[in-house]
């Protein structure tokens, strides 16, 4: 546990695409500086103090960007290790690279999920063609094959139906150490995004219901259709993850609904695009929740004074950008990214569908 | 009325003080960039894409800068007419500057103001002390000497009780042309934050009511004790105004009420510091209504969310930033100013107060 950080320190933000972005805009918005670390292009430079752009093996540039920050936190899981060991030497990383060890490795976090008593897919590690009898005997068919690392918004899956795919499906993932995960059978996908502080103080928003479309989140709603015992449960376990890492910022916690237990499907150390709704429903949002986390100021308690719908704008949607600006009830959130490629996140728009009951 | 601006466009803001800087983050958030042009300390670089700094009467950096944008917007009223001029021959400058013609001029707004059948404080021009005994006489005792121009905060304002002490009250103006103005025995001062798009619509949020300490102002309550005739009076005043002078964007407009009137007190062509409770209030608050406007973009509705009091952080008022961030409703603004200055606006506070009706 640190001093609070005073008005005019400046937080590293390692990653500068859109969730730099807005933790920048968080920070500014509490008088804190930030300096942004991304080796390509950096839509968050356009609202940071400050830009380093560099690679992640460049050592001046890490110790410089070191020297100039207060504290350092992150946009992203997939920071190689040595570059976060390097910044860990010089100053306070939050979360802290535990929490990153656990999230970058599927195999990794899915274990360290059992050892909280939390349930999951069933999963089994695949290392190579030879354990994939063995690995979907466990999970069961069908069955997703992911890579360990590295994947995110549906990239290095692949599904398996029978075992006569099995091997086709795993050489999608070009050799790259895999598990397989059982299909769980769901009625809704949930996420909660919870926070803790340096004093272990936990705060936890409402939990969104999220449409996925081709693996890539399109909508996330709240309040999620949930009885209440769930939406209970979902704060319990989002709550135990983050006292288990002794985290500090916030946690994106994805969940399977089924009709007898909430399944934990992967976690995100770091704000989550499940959880941009809260720019319009909460007096703190999931960007300055983690910003006052880093700096160790006291955090907001996710009340929610909204019913939000939050809708991603993907590739070519950021041209009804302006159209959607003329619903009253709609905010517009752009990235400031040049180019609207197939699959790319250009933006979100919350709609307020009410104020909270 | 132009075209809408496309994203990555940018907005050019003349003025680099707080409401520059949430004006840029409001930008940011539509996708949008800013060049900020600021002789002095700039806050709103911090957040901005560029920053021109340089003197107003600096014709080449006022030329580079208007070449930068696409549009040009202001964040204060005093902007030398003469840069104002040259800007204009370059690019479209909302809201357009005959609405600093009449606003930088205490005597131009109210003959402005009673030109369009509204009610003002009574009022007469002094150009020196022989003028006082007809002025005082027009405008009864007490009253307020104020100068023509550069008034903000209370500044260049003398108190007259008696006639005896006006030739000293006049004195305290530096010989400064000035105008009497009479004394309204208000019940409560209001302000109406309004809106005027490129296609003439017009966007009205809740009036909230205002205190002054020492001439600042301290809070800002919405929504305001008021009767809803006087609500709706208020919102049909700020509608005149802004379409008699074809405006372009937010303004703020100040008013008294009495037992049987609203009386205009003065008007802000800009964002204006009692309408940041519009940024935990609504979807769409002042700085992005004004962006919108001045973009060509639709404006939001001024559909109020949430019942809130704002709060100034006036000088060291600052340092109960973080007491105040404990408070879960709390919504905290801080400006990234280094030195807090008696009279200084640091930050303000947004304490929710509860659902709008």
């Amino acid at each position: 546990m640190t001093d609070p950080l005073p008005p005019g320190s400046t937080v590293g933000i390692l990653g500068g695409g859109q969730l730099g972005r807005m933790l920048a805009m968080a920070a500014a918005r509490l008088g804190l500086k930030t300096h942004i670390f991304e080796p390509g292009p950096a839509p968050a430079a356009d609202v940071a103090h400050r830009w380093t752009q560099a690679p992640y093996d460049d050592d001046a540039a890490l110790d410089a960007f070191a020297a100039d920050c207060d504290v350092i936190t992150f946009e992203f899981e997939n920071i190689p290790a040595k570059a976060l060991d390097r910044l860990a030497g010089a100053k306070p990383i939050f979360p802290r690279p535990n929490a990153l060890e656990v999230s970058q490795d599927r195999l990794t976090e899915k274990r360290f999920l059992m050892e909280q008593g939390l349930s999951t897919a069933p999963f089994a590690p695949i290392d190579g063609p030879v354990d994939l009898p063995e690995a979907l005997a466990a999970t069961g068919l069908p069955a997703i094959l992911k890579t360990r690392r590295f994947g995110y918004d549906g990239k290095g899956q692949a599904r398996v139906t029978d075992m006569d795919g099995a091997g086709a499906a795993l050489a999608e993932l070009n050799g790259a150490p895999a598990i397989a995960e059982g299909v769980v059978p769901f009625l809704s996908e949930i996420s909660v995004i919870a926070a803790r502080g340096q004093d272990g103080q936990v705060a936890v928003y409402d939990p969104g219901e999220n449409v996925h479309v081709g693996g890539i989140l399109f909508t996330t709603t709240v309040p999620a259709a949930l009885p209440a015992r769930r939406r209970t449960d979902a704060v319990l376990i989002a709550s135990r993850i983050l006292t288990a890492l002794d985290y500090v910022g916030v946690m994106g916690v994805e969940l399977f609904v089924t009709p007898t237990a909430l399944i934990v499907n992967e976690i995100a150390p770091r704000v989550h695009n499940s959880g941009h709704w809260t720019q319009a429903g909460c007096a703190v949002d999931q960007f300055e929740q983690h910003i006052r986390a880093v700096a160790g100021w006291p955090l907001g308690d996710g009340t929610r004074y909204a019913d939000v719908v939050m809708e991603n704008l993907i590739g070519d949607d950021v041209a009804r950008a302006l159209t959607a600006a003329a619903d009253p009830h709609i905010q517009v959130h752009l990235y400031g990214k040049a180019e609207a490629r197939p699959g790319r996140k250009m933006g979100h728009l919350n709609r307020i569908t009410g104020p909270a009951p």
